[in-house]
């Protein structure tokens, strides 16, 4: 135990001002989708660790998080790996049976599994799901000349529930299959809204690797505390949101929309964002709300 | 809601520190003698609302806290008030029927019900006992000499847990009674550590007005961060501990020794006290453990 | 174990009588308002050990009953031992401040703490309440004249309801509290059948120290078995129902109107009158009902 | 509803008499033996409609009763009816196949429906058993010469105790059955104590057609108000207890020594029985006890 | 343990036919008539043994078998060795007090309990019921000519629920009595069909000494696989359906018109009837649906 | 519904030979090892489909199958795909990180993926595991030189008793980490062998590619049809058992000696083994009992 004694007015003043947000989260269910990009960062185990640590200490004073993930880079590495070359069309790859199945053994064998294991380093907490467990996701073919890319059409959350009530975090890679057993690999933003809204979850929160969303693209100063729905919307169709954020912000409209509380985008590259966020006034990064 | 943006590092560094605690606490029963110098100070409605408001904060992340006072200066007001000389004997304010009621009325009546009332501003969260309530403190007559000044016999803590069990803060008068209905006034220090020991309680902590057990009873400066029960014990032995110390360290020595897992002395002038020494390292005052 | 053979025809038939009543008030909750002049009469130690044994009978055999006491003669006596004159208003004591803290002490730590000791002589079996205890009454002024005295707002019968299903008999001070935590005292009879109401009482009963309501105030020959609710109230508009049978007689028809089974006005001074009331065709004293 | 108004003083006396064992028989499982010279009497259908009377009271005011009958002067009629000769060996009637369809006819579908219809005409509260329902009572050929009497073996006593956990009264004709089916007619004060001691009964009680064991069996004015076990067993060893009293007394010894709390012998023919032995101090007839 | 080995391919046909009924079924209550012909025929011991083997095995896999029984042949039997003589009205046996008394004894006492015998030789798994147990059965006059023949007008299957609940086979003797407690015998087809219905039951089975419901009342080939509800009414209007089978097809009607999923009539002398109908694609007999 | 009408006496027969054991098995765990193999042949997603239906089928009738799958031959498949090259020690692959990476990706991500979506294309109904999912299995390295092969060291079987009290089937990867997080690959027979007894399951059930255990290696209709442990310990230590089939005969013994109450090596080409071995008194293949 350390000794260092700090200030105990400033000490105070904290806590009273975290404990309130411990209290009112305690039991609530918190969706966070951490990206493929933080795993293929430079120090990716280190990076992976901090995230597991952040993870535990939710869940140890009461918060049940559920964990989301992708997993792009990783697919990319291992599809050039076999020498498999990839179509695409209009920014998208097509995902033929033998890119399906490189998606899956990457996210399900591989993203999942290491996730879980950093997690229950701290002890036996969480376990890995993908979409096909208790059939969770179940989904359909988007369009033909994409191949097994899947839109999501149900979410059945009760395995979801059951690992929570047992005290359990859930780490889910977003393989889906439609009622035949055909698998589909889904966007995993899109995936993490559906999970949230199907929870009612209190949060979704998307660890990113911007500061948040902004108010002008091009201007890295103008990230947004807090928009409403109707603002983002507006943002969306405007263009205002582009490229790899549309999907997050698609995804926390929607859910916010469907009965989540807040959504937020944040910096995962903030040592400990997520408990920044979660336990001060300020917080971090940019919050959805109705 | 504040929108100041504290330095996440700073802030993070901080929850890690308390998040463990909340955790480890959680559930914990925590019993709290409550002095009642406190109430007798200058600003006392400001110094009891602080205190509930710890108290509350205390409840809402978990912890499971009772509270034990006193109230040695409001009983002197209004024997004073009533024209009630007192004898004493070696110190100890000799205790007929007349003053017994008087003392039964200020505790139950006005410092128990003052300290209810403070808390219950944020909700029914408090519950005032005394210890003829469900037969909670048996007590017997210490010394005819010294009227109806009891010790404790026996500690039924059934409606303490009971209590806790629905969530409810008890507060507790330590007026204690014998099987024939006599009823006695007994020394709220030593009735905190029986019920500490009787609820097999994690902590029990005295809110006094002095910084903590002092190593020379003459040196401010010489306050000890830790001690040993056997040390303590040493302690009171030599008069090293005197004075008003004297049932606080018996107490304290005495729940240790029946499994509390530690008993500590703090300064209840420090604002926030009880937070500082629950969910931070260094913690305020003197601990004392097996 | 005496063994007097009673007659077993005699015996029987009383039996027949009681047994139906006692399995139809199993678990029926019984309010009881025990006025303070019983306790300020001449023996009074021995009218509160019986009145204890009769309570304690009831919860034996499977009712739950709920006391709640006044205490006006005692507050008077503490009032002129601390040489505090009161100010009168249309018969009424205005209640400033000191006036309010001698009735909180004189009910809370003095009337209530007597009966609860007097029923715990026969175990763990009651506990003192007041309207303070996780916000049993929430109150408000009656009029700035009359300083600190409240009219019941709330009744939150939580705690009340906890402690029966625990085996538990309440016994309920009159004291009240407003959202800022302001204390008040209130009129005992009134809270009587605001608890009545709010637990959906089987019966609320009286116990005062006439023989029951009379159709002639001024003839004691007059007592009336049974009234309706309309009946009356239509004493009380015409002032058949006057002086200190006022408050009962509105608590009795408030509480009727609002679900209360029955109301019962008896004569506490007849030994044993709840017992004779509850498990005999004939009863005693006067019935309200519907 | 009656409107004598009794002597309050008297009845109140004898309520705190009779309370107390009410409260402490609540949940008692009391095993009533009712003989069937009760059922063969006179008016037998106003005895019968009275013992149910109070075993609907008994049941109401949350005592357990259980019922074993038998039916020996209904057997020895429809074997006369049928012109079936029974041959006597030791004073005992040999049961060949023929006898035992007839026992088996009147106890179980006849005497045995007749109880369990004059107690549900009060509501659906008895269900009738035999030893064969869920192979409640195990029984063995007592000897080859007698033919089809058995002996118990083993009592099985779940059937019962699932009926009462549901507020059911068994009623129970004494037919027993071995491990091949094979059915045999048992003493019925016999099964009685057996079943007695294998729900560790509170008590076992022998409704008969005398006022009690008798000291000298000759002198009806010596009717003994208690026996120890030991005693009782001497006067079975030395012959003082005799006849049709051998098999109750034996069945009262050996349930005693079998954990069951007392064992009575009333006179079944003092209206009421039952309630006056069990809730006044006086009681009826003999006690025996440890 | 036999070592026959059979043909893989066959085993696992039937199995795969036979798994998904056993699994529909589980926990199912299907309510089987085993009527007094069977019990009367030849070797009545054997065919009760075969009988009762069913009823365990259907037990045992999880189904909650009720049986329904009559006893014609054995109380004309008895009614024969006794010289009581009947009159007849319309075919229908007059039931005066005697043959009513008759009619109890037999069908309680003796039909009723060789089944249950039969039943609890593999283990305490059944419990004999007549309509007069906890009131299941409440029944009125059919007509003062015919004497104590009853209509069910009530069935309260209560007791039949809680024996279902504990894993216990009711078997019930119909018997029936009215709120003054009079019995009445009633045609247990008809019993039957009500207690399917007041049960919700998934079946209703009529074992029978006929191969099922024929087409053409003449022609033994004609048996009907299925018939709808509609078509059984049409046949019972014109006489199509007549004598026996009349009570059983009205039975099977009314109870498929009241939410029981299918009735059933097959024939009770095909070994193991009730396994081959439950269990098997193609069943048995004659199938009634909505 | 096919309407194919069997001999009525032949499937009696064989539904009484299988209830039984359908009772028996009712809530049984059973462990099922399915090869890798299975799933490599000609026509593996016909045989993964029938598999499928058997488990399903198991579980539909009360039982609670738990699958362990291994997958050495896709493995070795995408090792060739990657242009990995493998050494091999005594005849065992060295595995280090790329090919660990490899056969966590196969095992987790495809293999397993697989047998999950072919059950839940009949309902949610399975869910996928690996040994690091709530530290399901505990590894640790078997040899420096082999690599990243794991022995068990620990197995916590909570997860898999969860999933099966909430109806799910576990499908098993036998991944499994150790205390720092890094994983291991893991012979699939000796984890099957390893769960099974931590289970206490009732079968461990090996689907292989051969009829049995041979007496004599080389003959194939030597096969044998019930082993003790001990003569199947002196086969493997004889040499009699060897090859592949020693860890299946190695955790056979262990599991068998650990509680587990029989365990089976059986044809996983014959149509539906598992139903014939569990339902049938014959069974299929080997069964190794204590």
């Amino acid at each position: 135990m350390s000794t260092v004694r700090r200030d105990p007015a400033q000490v105070a003043e904290l806590l009273i001002e975290a404990l309130p947000y411990i209290r009112r989260f305690e039991g609530s269910v918190v969706v966070v989708k951490y990206g493929g990009n933080a795993l293929a960062d430079g120090d990716e185990a280190a990076a992976l660790a901090a995230f597991a640590e952040d993870i535990v200490l939710l869940q140890a004073v009461g918060l049940r998080p559920v964990v989301v993930h992708g997993g792009g880079p990783q697919i990319a590495a291992l599809l050039k790996q076999l020498g498999i070359e990839s179509e695409f069309r209009d920014g998208l790859r097509v995902t033929n049976a033998e890119t399906l199945d490189v998606a899956r053994m990457v996210l399900v064998g591989k993203v999942n599994s290491d996730i879980v294991g950093a997690i229950n380093v701290h002890g036996a907490l969480a376990v890995g799901l993908s979409g096909v467990d208790a059939n969770l996701i179940t989904a359909d073919l988007r369009s033909a000349e994409l191949g097994f890319v899947g839109d999501v059409t149900k979410v059945d959350p009760g395995i979801i529930e059951r690992l929570l009530a047992q005290g359990l975090t859930p780490v889910i890679a977003t393989i889906g299959s439609d009622s035949a057993g055909q698998s589909y690999n889904i966007n995993a933003d899109t995936v993490a809204g559906a999970i949230a809204e199907a929870l009612g979850a209190e949060k979704l929160i998307f660890l990113t690797d911007v500061a948040g969303l902004r108010a002008d693209p091009d201007d890295p100063a103008s990230v947004l505390t807090r928009v409403s729905c109707g603002e983002l919307e507006a943002m969306i169709a405007s263009g205002a949101a582009s490229g790899g954020m549309v999907p997050k912000a698609e995804a926390c409209a929607h859910a916010v929309r469907g009965g989540v509380a807040a959504a937020h985008i944040l910096d995962g590259r903030v040592p400990h964002a997520l408990l920044v966020e979660l336990f001060t006034d300020a917080g971090l990064g940019t919050m959805v709300q109705p």
